[in-house]
C-alpha cells in the first residue's frame, strides 16, 4: 500500500509544527506544501523546518494551490489558514471539488453549524457529492472543552449541568498572540480593542457548546460570552510579552449555554501570562452535575499549540475512514497517539 | 419511527440498573427480560425493580430467551450474564443469528482479542454475515483505563509510558462483591483464594492493555499481573463488609503491559472498604509521558455500577449505527449521556 499523501495548505506556527510531526511518523509523507509568504515560496520545507532532510523527498513551499490538489498527489489537506470557516469555505469547496479529504485548523470549523449553519449544510453536501469527509479540529475547540466533556457524560445515567474551565499560560506563545490577546496594553486600550472588534480572544465557545448541546440533547435557548482584562497587580514578563502592575497581563474568556433560562453549560478560559506570579494553577478542569458527579482535572493544562498539532495529525486515518460528508468530533472513533505505521489504521 | 426495542438478557445488578435507566429514557423501549432465577421469573420488571410503570407497558421475566429474540421485538440485546467470552459466546452466536445486535458487560468482551483471539475473530464473522453488530463495554474495562487514556493519547505527538490507576471504594458495594474481593478474611486465606482460583480480582487488564497497545500501535512482548491483600492496620467497616486489623480490607491488582522488557503499560488498581481510614483518596488517575505529558485525575473514582449501567446504554444508538462486526470502545464515537429522544441519535 502506497504512503498516505498529505499537503499542507498555510505553513504558519500549526502548519510547520503538523510538518514537524509528519516526519517523525511511518505510512505518511507530505506531498506538498502550499503558503503565499514571500519568505516561504520556493524555499524547502527542510529549510524553514530547519530539520534535516533525512531519506524524505524533498519538498518546495508552493503558492499555486491548484497544482498540488490532484487525487494522486493528495489524500488529504491539513488546512491551517483560518479561524472562520466563511473565510476557508472557497479553499474547503476547492479541495472538496477534487475529491480530497479535509482536516482544518479553524476554530469555527470544530462545529461550523454554530455559527455558519447555512455553510454547514454546503459543505456536508460538497463532500458528500465528491465522497470525501470534511471535519474541523484542535485542542480547543475540538478536544479539551467539548470532546472530552461529552465522553465524560457517556458514564453519565442522567447530566443537569456542565462546567468546563481551560486556565492557561500565554507565556510560551510568540508576539502574535501577544498582541491578539492584548497583552501589556492598558486597560483603556483593551476596552477599546474589544469595541473595535481588534481583540477577538478566544475563538471556539458558540463551537464549544454547540457540540456539547447536540451530544448530549438538549436545546440551548440562548448563548452569551463575556471578555474581560485580567489586570496584573504584579509586574509579569515573559519570552515575548510583558504586562505592568495595573496592566493587562491576558484575557478572561467567559461564555455560557442557557436551558431554560438556567445556565447549563458554563465556560471559563482565562489565558495570561505568567499566571503562577498572582497563584493561578493552570489546567483543564471538568465538572459535571448528574449522575454520577465527575470532577476532572488535568494539570497543568495540555499545551494548546502541540495539542492542537497533534489532534489533527491523530485524526487523518479517522478522516479517510469515514463515511462521506461534513463530520465533528463527536461523529468519529477518539484520535489516539500513532507509533505504528500511520496505515494500520486504515480500514480494508 | 418506532422506539428502539431492547432485551435485557440476565437481571442482575447490572441488568436491573440498566433497565432502571432505560425507563427514564425516551425513544426506547424494554421489549424483553430473561433471567433463569426461580424468584425472577414470571414476575413484572416493575414488582422486581420496585418502580411506578406509568405508562409502560408491562414486561414479565421469562427463562425461555428463544421467545424474545426476533427482530421484530427486538433492535438489541444488553447482555449481563457473564465476565467471560467463553462463557457467553453460545448466547452470543444464538443472538447474531437472529439478527440482532449485542451490548455484553462481560469484562473480557470490552477487548475479546486479548484473551480469546479465536472466539472474536468468530463472532465478527457471525456479526458480518447477519449485518448486526456486537460490542462489549462498561466502565472498567471499556472506559476509564483505557479508553480516556486512548482520547488523551490523542492530544500527544509522542507517548512513551502510560500509568492508569483506579483507586476505589468497595463500600457501596453488597455481600457477592465482599466475598469475591475477600474483604474480611484472613491474609493465609486470601492467599490460598489466590492459587486455587476462588478469588478473581479485578478482570480487564489484559483487555486495557490489549486496546491501548493496539490502538496507539505499540506491540506488547509480554502482558503480567499481580494480586496483593490490602491489609487493614485499622479496624474497617462498611455496610456489607467489615475488615479487623490485620486482615484483608481488599485487593491491590496491579498489571503491565512491557515493551522491549520495559513496562510501558502500567495498571494500578486498589479496591478496598473505607479506604480513606488509612488515607488512600479514591479516584482515577491517568499520567502519559511523551508530548506533551498529560497528568489526568478524577476524583472521586467515576461509580463503578452506575458508569457500567451507564456506558452500556448510552453505546445503544452508536451500536445499532455502526458497521456490522464485533467492535470495541475505540472503534465507535464516544458515548454520551442522552438527554433527547434516543432515536435522534440515529442515522438516517
Amino acid at each position: 500500500m502506497e504512503n498516505i499523501k498529505v499537503v499542507i495548505w498555510g505553513f504558519g506556527a500549526m502548519g510547520r509544527g503538523m510538518a514537524d510531526m509528519l516526519l517523525t511518523k511511518n505510512g505518511v509523507e507530505i506531498t506538498g506544501v502550499c503558503d503565499l509568504h514571500p519568505k516561504l515560496v520556493n524555499k524547502s520545507i527542510f529549510e524553514v523546518l530547519e530539520s534535516d532532510r533525512k531519506n524524505h523527498s524533498n519538498v518546495i513551499v508552493s503558492d499555486n494551490i491548484e497544482k498540488l490538489l490532484n487525487k494522486d498527489n493528495c489524500d488529504i489537506v491539513l488546512l491551517a489558514t483560518d479561524s472562520y470557516t466563511k473565510k476557508s469555505f472557497s479553499k474547503m469547496k476547492m479541495i472538496l471539488e477534487k475529491g480530497i479529504n479535509i482536516i482544518s485548523t479553524a476554530e469555527e470549523m470544530a462545529y461550523p453549524k454554530a455559527q455558519e449553519p447555512e455553510l454547514a449544510i454546503e459543505l456536508d453536501k460538497l463532500a458528500k457529492d465528491n465522497s470525501v469527509t470534511v471535519i474541523g479540529t484542535g485542542i480547543n475547540p475540538g478536544f479539551i472543552m467539548d470532546l472530552l466533556v461529552v465522553a465524560l457524560t457517556g458514564a453519565m445515567t442522567d447530566v443537569t449541568h456542565i462546567e468546563a474551565n481551560r486556565v492557561n499560560s500565554l507565556s510560551p506563545f510568540g508576539p502574535a498572540v501577544m498582541e491578539e490577546q492584548g497583552v501589556g496594553i492598558s486597560v483603556d486600550t483593551f476596552n477599546a480593542g474589544i469595541k473595535n472588534g481588534t481583540l477577538a480572544g478566544h475563538v471556539g465557545f458558540a463551537e464549544s457548546v454547540g457540540m456539547i448541546s447536540d451530544a448530549i440533547g438538549i436545546k440551548i435557548d440562548k448563548f452569551q460570552q463575556q471578555m474581560e482584562p485580567i489586570i496584573t497587580t504584579v509586574d509579569r514578563k515573559s519570552k515575548y510579552g510583558e504586562a505592568l502592575q495595573g496592566n493587562v497581563a491576558g484575557v478572561n474568556m467567559t461564555g455560557q449555554g442557557l436551558v431554560d433560562g438556567k445556565v447549563f453549560i458554563d465556560m471559563k478560559h482565562p489565558q495570561q501570562i505568567e499566571p503562577e506570579l498572582e497563584g493561578t494553577h493552570t489546567g483543564d478542569y471538568i465538572n459535571i452535575k448528574g449522575t454520577p458527579e465527575i470532577h476532572m482535572s488535568i494539570t497543568p493544562e495540555i499545551d494548546g499549540g502541540i495539542g492542537t498539532i497533534a489532534v489533527c495529525v491523530n485524526m487523518i486515518p479517522h478522516v479517510i475512514n469515514a463515511r462521506p460528508g461534513l463530520k465533528t468530533m463527536i461523529d468519529l472513533p477518539v484520535p489516539r497517539a500513532i507509533l505504528s505505521d500511520m496505515r494500520d489504521l486504515l480500514d480494508e
